[in-house]
């Protein structure tokens, strides 16, 4: 049984523990955080503290706190040589004190304390500064049901940066569908399943060859016909911008969209 | 029993098709296409043609052709006052020829030829000139399992348009995404849980909520971070375009990000 401590109670700390407590090959010994309100109603179920002094012997100390707090926390840390972990896409894991031994175990997903959210098959980014922690990193994945990769800083760094693109990035062109489609009265549901439809097929295909629309085909008429109807000169950015981008991926040349849209 | 005959045979012919034959409710009675070879395998299980004189008598003519020849082939059509819809959500309903009674059965969603899809719970954009042909329109979206929705034509463009944001522009980011971890040897597998996530959340949360990430939490160290890891200035544009179009929606000032981000 692999003895886990948990530090900070977030987004990822909360689905963390509830992932953790669900498997046989885990158990959560402690939970700390700083502000004790946040887990003071799990105190029946595992020992809650706000003071690091009150720290059990652990195999794995897991601070999922803000990545500001990481390097300062490992400091404060009141042991040493034992696995230290952080949870963070973009802190490098010498931020952790070196007075441990340093992990990163970096779930790439997106986590809110309210999403239902099933930890099975979650990619975990795990880094180790002795490699003969590697296969205990990988255990504690595989306990969850998720998958383990090995992955360095600068691998991790690309992964968080093409995140923000497939994550925060998308979910912003659904707001800008949602702002343009409310603005005549249209119901959001209506876009849905599209939406859905959209992740679903680059599971088995890649973008490139699941790209369709007026942008792949040079339909220069429609395109020119939608740049008409955007009234927001930021959205009509946009649309001109990833309309370009589209083109040049599959080799139609720009010039001649410009010229004719103009 | 609803009596259809389908004119085209391409993406969502081909899809149409197979939904139609599917449904209790409804059957195939012929298929057009100008090609033939695209329809010969199909037979024995209907009656295929490629010329519009042999066209049988039918509850509803459905012609799923590409935008640009709607208008030329609606005019060829060898009958009148008959019932005849387009499946076009650019194409304006008048663009049919007005000698027949005129429809739209428009299903927003995205249809590859080879890409398996279940029609349940599509949403089909309806318009048609004649008012007593709506029910008639619905009950045929319901056969198949969709849900009908009445729409007139300025709203099929809007949703024509926010449907480029939500699947051609997001489906370019997953492509970007893409292109960034392969030139650091990272397999694209690793994003796609997170990709399917971020479309998930969206089901039940509005994308105005939904949204995380640097952008929105005013980040600005990790956002000159990863300005700096990107290495294509068409990649970077887009980062900074999204970046200050999250900020916006979310309230941020637009000023005090690029002052210290350069
Ligand atoms: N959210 C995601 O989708 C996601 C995905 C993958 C990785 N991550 C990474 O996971 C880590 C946690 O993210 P999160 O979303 O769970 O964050 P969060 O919800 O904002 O929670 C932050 C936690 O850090 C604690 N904390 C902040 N400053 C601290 C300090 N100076 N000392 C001690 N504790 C401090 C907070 O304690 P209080 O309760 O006292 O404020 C809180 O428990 C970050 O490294 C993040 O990059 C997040
Ligand atoms: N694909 C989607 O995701 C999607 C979604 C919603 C709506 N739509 C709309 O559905 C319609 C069909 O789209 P699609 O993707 O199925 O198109 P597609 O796969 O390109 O197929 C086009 C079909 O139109 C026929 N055609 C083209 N020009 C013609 C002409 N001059 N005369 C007669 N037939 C002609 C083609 O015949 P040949 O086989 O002889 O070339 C082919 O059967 C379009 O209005 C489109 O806007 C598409």
């Amino acid at each position: 049984m692999i003895s886990v401590v948990l530090l900070g109670a977030g987004n990822v700390a909360t689905h963390l523990y509830k992932a953790f407590m669900a498997s046989n090959a885990v158990t959560v010994i402690q939970w700390y955080n700083r502000t004790y309100s946040s887990i003071s109603s799990f105190a029946n179920d595992v020992d809650t503290i706000d003071q690091l002094e009150s720290l059990k012997e652990a195999d794995i100390y897991i601070m999922a706190v803000s990545d500001d707090s990481i390097s300062k926390l490992s400091q404060e840390l009141p042991f040493e040589n034992r696995l230290v972990a952080h949870t963070s896409g973009s802190v490098s894991i010498h931020d952790l004190d070196k007075k441990n031994q340093r992990a990163v175990f970096y779930p790439l997903q997106t986590f809110s304390k309210d999403a239902e959210l099933d930890f099975c098959d979650i990619p975990i980014c795990i880094e180790v500064t002795e490699k003969a922690n590697m296969p205990f990193m990988k255990d504690l994945a595989e306990a969850l049901g998720c998958k383990p990769y090995k992955i360095n800083t600068e691998q991790r760094q690309t992964l968080h940066l093409s995140a923000v693109f497939v994550n925060n990035f998308t979910n912003q062109l659904y707001r800008i569908a949602h702002e343009i489609s409310d603005a005549k009265n249209i119901n959001f549901d209506i876009l849905k399943p599209l939406i859905l439809e959209t992740a679903k097929k680059v599971q088995h295909m890649s973008p490139y060859s699941a790209q369709t629309g007026p942008a792949k085909r040079n339909d220069k008429k429609t395109i020119k016909r939608h740049l008409k109807q955007i009234e927001s000169d930021e959205h009509k950015a946009i649309y001109d911008l990833l309309t370009a981008s589209i083109k040049k991926a599959h080799g139609i040349s720009i010039r001649s969209m410009t010229k004719k849209n103009k």
